[in-house]
């Protein structure tokens, strides 16, 4: 099946070569941190509108404190999520390879938390030292 | 049960209070990046070593072209690594909240990959901002 291919080949950008790219999110007084299953479909819309594949997919919710944490994993790489619902604080990180983009997944999770603040940091990942 | 718990109370250093250290690790020249059950077992190790919790732990290999895929789900919150055997290099980041040490998971990471080169960088998630 083509989706079982692994879309993971280096890109160039800048003149640099790279595997990917990989997105940093914290976001505060955010809402949903501790309804499974609204993270859930966030997840899911996010790796869909990015243009990812999802292979796996797994959430758990902490009892009796309350508090998820989940992750996909996709052909491309990973999203992963914890929160913190006492604190408001959810913990993102986005990463993805091949064509897909990580900015429209973080577009869509933060869509779905409405946080009053979002931090993002972006890093790339093995990049690959000029021969 | 207890383990069930969450270990995500937020820690102070350096007069910092923070939810918990994520290490972005970049390996290149590794071993053993087409072989799920020495990355399980690595990952395994790590969580032990760091004194974190195991939940869920899922890996894919990637055919026919290989590589591999995987996510250790912990309560303290996750470990991940992606792998690109033709290029020998593995892409790790180590999530850890509350008392694990995510430097001891790195250290039995390396260990297992026996990397030419590595590269980790550290980010404090959460880190709240002063009153």
């Amino acid at each position: 099946m083509s989706d079982e291919q692994p879309k993971d080949h280096f890109k160039t950008a800048d003149g640099v070569r790279f595997a990917g790219s990989h997105l940093i999110i914290d976001m505060w007084d955010a809402h949903h941190l501790d309804e499974p299953d609204v993270l859930r479909q966030a997840l899911l819309d996010a790796v869909d509108r990015s243009g990812a594949t999802l292979l796996h997919i797994h959430l758990h919710r902490f009892t009796p404190y309350g508090g998820v944490s989940g992750v996909a994993v996709l052909a491309e790489s990973h999203i992963s999520v914890h929160t913190w619902p006492e604190r408001g604080y959810a913990a993102f990180d986005v990463f993805m390879c091949g064509d897909a983009d990580p900015g429209k997944a973080a577009e869509v999770l933060a869509a779905a938390l409405s946080p009053g603040r979002i931090e993002i940091s972006t890093h790339r990942r093995g990049v690959m030292q000029a021969q």
